[in-house]
């Protein structure tokens, strides 16, 4: 059998240790973060029955699902006419019933419809998982890729939105970012301004339009707007609420006045305060009110799916898309059949965060995760001096390997170099005749002489283990 | 559109908090021991083109593959004659190019090849991910769970033979578990004994039955012999083979003089003595040795894969069968074209480990990944003091909620039994105007009133931060 160079799928990476540190380093950031505010996790499967996901993502969501082939005589119940016509799309359903996760969503909420009955609520719960998508690969799109969703369902308090942004702000410190934006907004208020001009019909028009006012300026708003049936007046009473300045407070207040007629459109707006007032009573330092959260009512993300506040994430360290949104729902688990169960959730874009603090040279210098000791081979006869130091290191906690075979210096050098291990140990035959070791820092190149337990000492205190 | 109630693909599990923090105890515990012995964690993707897996686990194997639909017109290049003949099997390729990773092997192997040139051998890697098999599910079995290796390509040394040994040892006592037997044995001693007898060809028909001791007994074992070509007079010579017993050393004597014939055999015996002793080398306690580690030259597991030692786990706690194993392959990487890579490489049962930790009540009792801290929610005016109090319990590090809405103290309670919370901080009216917190233990119903930095102290002392 010839043997074909392997290749990995169109669309897929490995991750090398390197570049599992630095993910796990972003994962274990926010686990650490989502449980210190209550949330737990849980993993669903990665794939789920075919009609779990269908009718759930539009017409382009439903292609870009992966679906499996389904085991053993595939083809044996299959519509004869079906095959001779090659009809693709609706041969699907006879010869597949399983299909791999295109999102957290979908899965969270069969899996709180189906344990409805062992959670209580409210249920919060974070998800770390992989998800696929048959798109087209490009930099920066893969075809499998991680999502992260922290979600409560089951409870209508604001105090919920308000420590998401809490979260938010930080996780994002956590891991190193100092300058982002949280940007706020809610769907109520759009929903007012549709109704305040009259439109409330167009209300989706107009979201998707305004959305662009960072991408096309306000010029293309208008000619979009109009487009879209809105009048020349009607412009007149968007664009100061397009163009609201000011801190927050200021452009509550004015919505307010823009908003007096609109009930709902009052409603959004008291909801942005009443969660403004449970930050601030969160955050004594004040902090996270003053730098870090903007009242945006451009922001729209996913309009038909949002009821309450809308969140996006942008960093102005990085020229880089949001790297993180979310908002309430109030029918979620409808589509499965469970009615009136209010949720609110945010997600973290984990690859562009990954870019972010790559481009930013925020990962951690030193690694953890890898060996922290290598004690040199020089020959097999003093491998029994050796390999109790070894074991007596590991009984320290540090990670710490022997060269398994003696061999050149340099080679083994190497190893600790292509490793990334901070420390070598050469013991040869004066060292253990004295008893000493020569502990190499690998990053400076210094060697000194230690006994074993100033060498132990340094290695510990160097991990900050001491 | 009529919903239809949601169930799980056949053969998946959700994992709900609990059942995730075990799994997560049971992961963590065995990737800091995996690191400390110098290995470094990798991911491969979930899919990987059907060309990289097929022809690599045989017939059964193949079907038993979970294959991935093309997306868009897979039809459209489709043969009309396999259409028309509903060929399922040969129809597979053309519509289909990609498929769920079936171990964790054959992709370790592909992610060799194809990063031979960024990693320094030896290459220590382990990696912790989901296999998918279309088998039928039953009990314990299923369509989709986690496979955990920690394999070395490119060492002969059998330092890492008696390293895997002291990272079973240490996994599973880190683990709980007390009384279990790591089995050894070495596939050249097998070929030895194929050899005395003069039979070397029937060498997998031997071990085929000789394996099967533990389930069939000698009598059975001998009758298969027979079967398969074996004479009563080799019988004779298999018989104090098969049921050596003593100690190691005592059967590594004795199988020197059953052997003294066969330099492979020989060669066998002096393998699993240098292990042992590199093991004694490193466990100054002696421990391991004496206590964990049996030579059974009736262990065969995959024979035609390994080419040296060969190690299986069994614990004698609970019936159950090998909880671990694994062996060193002298040809992992050929079927990609590299040939001459030597390895060696064990793996974990994770499943039947967390079914054995929970049949002998392992697991840690008390729950770090769950809210230490719920503070009830009486009245919304209270608020306002009570949150500090979370932002205060969060940022020394301990994971506090408060219930988001003011509601009936039983709902609070039950909440809070649900999750497993330990302790509930109510403040009321009276506790905010004496500046106090009454404290419950929510295990033993114990409630004490105390100051904040007093109640803190309670929780940091009994999650041991204290």
């Amino acid at each position: 059998m010839a043997q074909v160079k392997p290749t990995l799928a169109k669309g897929t990476r490995d991750f090398s240790p390197v570049e599992m540190e630095k993910r796990n380093h972003i994962f274990n950031t926010l686990r650490a973060i989502f449980r210190k505010y209550g949330y737990n996790e849980i993993q669903t499967p990665s794939f789920e029955n075919l009609s779990t996901l269908t009718g759930k993502y539009g017409e382009e969501g439903d292609r870009l699902i992966f679906k499996i082939l389904n085991s053993g005589d595939y083809l044996a119940k299959a519509s004869a006419d079906l095959l001779a016509d090659k009809n693709s799309l609706k041969l699907v359903p006879q010869i597949s019933e399983k299909a791999l996760r295109y999102d957290l969503t979908v899965p969270f909420a069969r899996y709180v419809v189906m344990h409805q009955n062992d959670i209580t609520l409210p249920f919060k719960r974070f998800q770390i998982q992989p998800v696929w998508r048959a798109d087209r690969p490009q930099r920066g799109r893969y075809r499998e890729f991680y999502q992260c969703d922290v979600d409560v369902v089951g409870s209508p308090s604001l105090l919920n939105e308000a420590e998401f942004v809490l979260i938010y702000h930080e996780a994002l410190r956590a891991l190193g970012l100092s300058d982002f934006d949280i940007k706020i907004n809610n769907r109520k208020i759009l929903s007012g301004i549709a109704e305040v001009i009259g439109k409330p019909e167009l209300i989706v028009d107009m979201t998707v339009a305004i959305d662009k006012l960072d991408k096309i300026g306000l010029e293309g708003v208008n000619k979009e707007l109009l487009e879209r049936g809105f009048t020349d007046q009607d412009l007149t009473v968007l664009e100061p609420i397009i163009l609201l300045s000011g801190t927050n407070t200021e452009k509550l207040e004015a919505l307010k006045t823009v908003l007096a007629s609109s009930s709902v459109g009052l409603a959004g707006v008291a909801e942005l305060e009443e969660v403004f007032a449970y930050i601030a009573a969160l955050d004594t330092t004040g902090e996270v009110l003053s730098n870090a959260v903007e009242v945006d009512i451009t922001l729209a993300r996913g309009l038909n799916y949002y009821t309450g506040c809308i969140f996006e994430v942008k960093t102005n360290e990085v020229q880089m898309g949001s790297i993180g949104g979310g908002g309430r729902y109030d029918d979620l688990t409808s589509m499965f059949g469970l009615k009136n169960l209010t949720g609110v959730g945010v997600s973290f874009g984990a690859d562009r965060i990954y870019d972010v603090l790559e481009e930013l040279g925020l990962f951690p210098e030193q690694s953890s995760a890898t060996t922290q000791v290598l004690i040199c081979n020089f020959e097999k006869s003093l491998e029994r001096h050796t390999l109790p130091m070894v074991n007596r290191l590991r009984e320290q906690g540090i990670a710490a390997e022997m060269y398994p075979e003696p061999s050149k210096l340099k080679k083994q050098m190497s190893y600790a170099n292509g490793k990334g291990i901070p420390f070598v140990w050469l013991v040869g035959e004066e060292e253990v005749n004295t008893n000493t070791i020569a502990v190499k820092d690998m990053k400076s190149g210094e060697q000194v002489i230690l006994d074993e337990a100033a060498a132990i000492e340094k290695i510990r205190s160097s991990l900050s283990l001491g």
